[in-house]
């Protein structure tokens, strides 16, 4: 079977104007994949990440982006156990399953997380052309996260699927969750499973993009008794609030960061947050997140930083108040059951994500994406 | 009622020769405190780093030392109610007991932790002369840790006490346990409580002084796989092994600390360690902790680093390992609970109390604080 899907294709980093909207052909399928039928895909920062790179991180094009995406199987490779033609499946993801971490439950912490999300160069995709020259097209790299979502039909590893049947009552719904398999589980997972939130818990979130957003949420279902929103934008932060955000902070016109501290401070009773979340990568920010974080205190890293930035921790202070740094990759979950816990929790009217996502056509792809890099859209989802 | 005992009275850093053995006279006990006739007390590193200090920490002089200790009670304030006289008593630092750390099972750290335990300047004692002069004689603090416990009679705080009635069967057992309240509990508490190891953790300990060989012997009481002891000093990795530790390294003649992550990664089959304890406090041998910590490991820190150091992290690199650095003080244990607990281990062969600790008569003190800095004793105790 030569199959064939409208995909956006990635040419170059995205801000060179190298992503395009094309018609490609889709190699058979291997054992161990499904081939899915995508009803929406998430568009997230870092997509442009890794596709606005020009070397490192196995970097290579032309290549299909795209790593949160919904949609319905319609073949699956000979040895795939997971899911069936016809299932609704949500896309997350790929670890190994074989190394110490995948094994005792933290696929996010794969040893292989890297190789196998970021610096694959699978062989999958061309570009649709006439019958008889279609075989010298070049090849169009896929799997990005396992998956390469960013295309109506696509070629998943088993190992990213997240099967929802019996969960989900509609191809709108299904459209709607499109994001839970990575900025959504990161987010609300680093509070309720990684920080083990808790009712007691006083938190702050740092940076309220789609990640911080989702730990707001996170922190709101835990029944948080303090939910601490930082950005610099307004619209951030009434978002916030209405997320479930106790009190917000604006740093825009701070002088100094340590301003923030004193505000957490004067809101806590004077004894900072017991879970403090980093979403903004932002280093002067994180370091300040220490300041502000109480004692016995955890400060948990889900931002990505500049690749060679270090935080300096003063390590007496630090363990006189016995604070805790901790990275933390997808929320530290396991998607395959953290997944339809997210799903029930929409479907209760527990997490808004309707609040936070909009969808745009896929032809519409640039605008979905300059609303994002405006801050207009917190999550925008492209619809096939 | 005025009694008088032997003490240890500091009159100035310790490498100054500021130590004496000398008369006092006490002041009559409150309501809150509980009088107890020393049996004996450890001295440790941070009698010496405390008494060693010119200013800072509430440093003053003429002052009585010592931090660990047991003995039994021979008066009690009209309110305390943990123990009545008589009672065998074990001695730890002291907790505020109301605030959130205290309130939530971490006393160790307490918010007032610093001015409690080593800032405090209360004047109990009174070096003993004739009858006639002794009402002018100068104020020597006492309160060191809640119970100044460097002389054969001490006014203690209530809340340093853990009493072990019905635990201990002599007098000379007494004299064993003196040592449990800090140094003991510090190392296996950070390991047991603290790190919560269990039995497929492969372990890393860095400085093999009390703390860290205590925290050896908490690893094999565990059943942690792997226990690796690191030092200096091959006599300290000998005895590392005797208590548990199932590989050693000395670093001694290492022209680069990189080779103690390579030595580390190549016993753990490249792994790393789940569980890395440092007590040695040395931020360069704390920063290759974290190169030889395992993906989703702990580097755990309980030695004392210098006030202004500082560590820096790889932010991104350590996320995406989801690494942790958290502070330890005490074990993060509750005395009263967990060192009951260490009674019964010691009682059941499985505390090797014995290898580590040396008895030396009061009067030589000076002997005792020689063997622990030149390493030739591991934990001294004084006998009273």
């Amino acid at each position: 079977m030569s199959s064939s899907a409208k995909a956006v294709v990635a040419y170059g980093p995205y801000q060179n104007g190298g992503w395009k909207l094309q018609d490609v052909t889709l190699r058979p399928l291997r054992d161990d994949e499904v081939l899915v039928e995508m009803v929406a895909s998430g568009i997230c920062h870092t997509d442009l990440h890794f596709a606005g790179m020009e070397s490192g991180y196995g970097v290579c094009y032309p290549r299909i982006m795209g790593h949160e995406g919904s949609g319905y199987v319609r073949e699956i490779g000979s040895k795939v156990t997971v899911a069936q033609v016809g299932d609704p499946v949500l896309l997350s993801f790929s670890p190994c399953q074989a190394c110490e971490q995948c094994r005792t439950g933290h696929p996010g912490h794969c040893v292989d997380f890297n190789p196998i999300n970021f610096e694959v160069r699978s062989d999958d995709y061309r570009v649709a052309r006439e019958a008889s020259s279609s075989s010298t097209e070049p090849t169009i790299y896929g799997k990005f996260f396992g998956q390469s979502s960013l295309l109506s039909l696509s070629i998943v590893n088993e190992a990213s699927v997240v099967n929802v049947r019996g969960l989900v009552n509609s191809r709108e719904e299904l459209a709607l969750y499109a994001p839970l398999g990575c900025g959504i589980q990161t987010g609300s997972g680093a509070i309720i499973q990684a920080a083990q939130a808790h009712e007691n818990d006083r938190v702050t979130v740092l940076g309220l993009g789609g990640v911080g957003l989702s730990a707001v949420m996170g922190a709101k279902l835990q029944g948080c008794r303090v939910i601490i929103g930082v950005d610099r934008f307004e619209s951030r932060l009434e978002l916030a609030r209405t997320l479930g955000a106790t009190h917000v902070i604006n740093t825009s016109g701070m002088a100094s960061l340590s301003e923030l501290t004193e505000e957490v401070k004067r809101i806590t009773n004077g004894l900072g947050t017991t879970i403090t979340l980093d979403s903004s990568g932002f280093p002067p920010l994180i370091r300040e997140g220490i300041n502000l974080t109480s004692f016995k205190g955890k400060l948990i890293q889900v931002g990505v930083a500049p690749a060679t930035a270090t935080l300096d921790i003063p390590i007496f202070e630090f363990m006189v108040a016995g604070k805790q740094y901790m990275g933390v990759v997808q929320g530290d979950v396991q998607p395959q059951i953290y997944i339809p816990r997210l799903i029930r929790w929409a479907q209760d009217g527990k997490l808004l994500l309707d609040r936070i996502v909009k969808m745009y056509p896929a032809s519409d792809f640039a605008d979905a994406i300059a609303d994002m890099q405006s801050g207009a859209t917190v999550k925008p989802v492209i619809r096939w």
